[in-house]
């Protein structure tokens, strides 16, 4: 007996050393490709050009200063519908609220934070993107670092694809979200 | 001696299998109605108008760009007190300093970064804000995604309602700030 | 052997019991000297006065609006180079993208969020800093609420000193960013 309430208090006193070392560094690894959550949509973004007031989903409220040819300063706000596929006209399952600026003055290059909306009979809640954006790079990671509702405390990691762009007027990102930590 | 170390290894491999899986799926739940720390106070906003420079605590610094009828693009800078109830002329317990816009097209809707500011004998630290905040809904939740000082590495959630409205001059706001871990 | 199950479930669930409480509080605690990364290095601000477009790294979007004697209003959009040293003409092993605002009107003060984006054989990935940075302390604390790349899933502070002024010409800032959740 005295021999088991040894070894109890060993294993009980290893784990306990174990777990405060765990605590006291949080140098742990996960594995990138499994995902808790992962979802894939696509965000269309329709400039504002004082013509289209019915279609636009987002506005320039500082325009380009004119330091280099890449927009620099311009800073847009924006309200746009988020779908499953790449068509404008499919039913949005979120919109993305944010804003974003230009921020290079030898080549195009943008910084945003954006909350993606859910309100559906799916999902409810909200999910933070933000950091740099070199949209002109053929992917970008950006960092998910908070969440409400069903995304309640989550984090993870965004892949924003460009799908396209016309000119100033629409630009269609596809947005491949991927959380490493969920609770519900 | 030999059955004891045999057992040692099956629970000490256990544990650290269960740890492993833990760490690589973060799957965790957690109560909501348990937080580690809660805070609930009054944010107090009073907006620059050309005249009230001593009173004020807020200004825009760009103007609705006339994008529909609900302040689309305003963006207003703060630096607000906040109170232990809605008395405006209460000692602040902290400052809530940052940044909010208008987004909506057809709604007034806003989008929000704010860092709450802590010095007194109680607590220093901040705690850091942000996201998407519908302010004509009765109650929204935005994630509370870090924090320094007495709020090192927290993280959680803030539920807003708004307190009282007078056109454009004045608006109160209840923070319940919920915070889901604590390491001090 | 019935004792030795009895023992085996003994342990195992009171372990369980033990991270389930842990998992429900997240009350951990570290220890703030030992991060598991660290990175000390200056950030150089050059900023655009509508002369020097070669040498500019930062530009004002919006100017201040006249509510005090503190810029309040004044909105930098940056693209900065960080170095080891203190030295300007040093390689830099980095840049820090993003923005910042002055709310002060009775004392300078700002409000920041910065990318820190590593693009270098020894490091690859961005960091995020965000929230309060009260400049005229000798140092401020800000959080590092997530990266990417070999920084994903970060967390953090850094702390921020101020190494130079002249004017509104140029400033540098020394970063010492601690990191105490890390995965790769």
């Amino acid at each position: 007996m005295a021999n088991q309430i040894y070894l109890f208090s060993l294993v009980f006193f290893s784990v306990l050393l174990y777990q405060s070392t765990t605590v006291l560094s949080f140098q742990k690894s996960f594995d990138l490709q499994k995902p808790c959550k992962r979802f894939v949509f696509h965000l269309h973004n329709v400039a504002y050009d004082g013509d289209n007031m019915d279609n636009a989903t987002s506005a320039a409220i500082v325009n380009p200063l004119g330091l280099g040819d890449f927009n620099f300063g311009k800073f847009v706000i924006m309200d746009n519908p988020v779908t499953m596929d790449q068509n404008y006209h499919s039913k949005p399952v979120a919109r993305v609220q944010g804003f974003f600026f230009y921020h290079g003055k030898a080549k195009y290059d943008t910084w945003l934070s954006w909350s993606v909306v859910f309100n559906s009979t799916q999902h409810k809640g909200t999910l933070n993107i933000m950091g740099e954006n070199p949209f002109m790079e053929l992917t970008r990671d950006l960092p998910v670092v908070g969440g409400t509702g069903d995304f309640v405390m989550t984090r993870g990691i965004a892949t924003f694809m460009t799908d396209l762009v016309e000119g100033n007027k629409y630009f269609r990102v596809k947005m491949d979200i991927k959380l490493y930590e969920c609770y519900y």
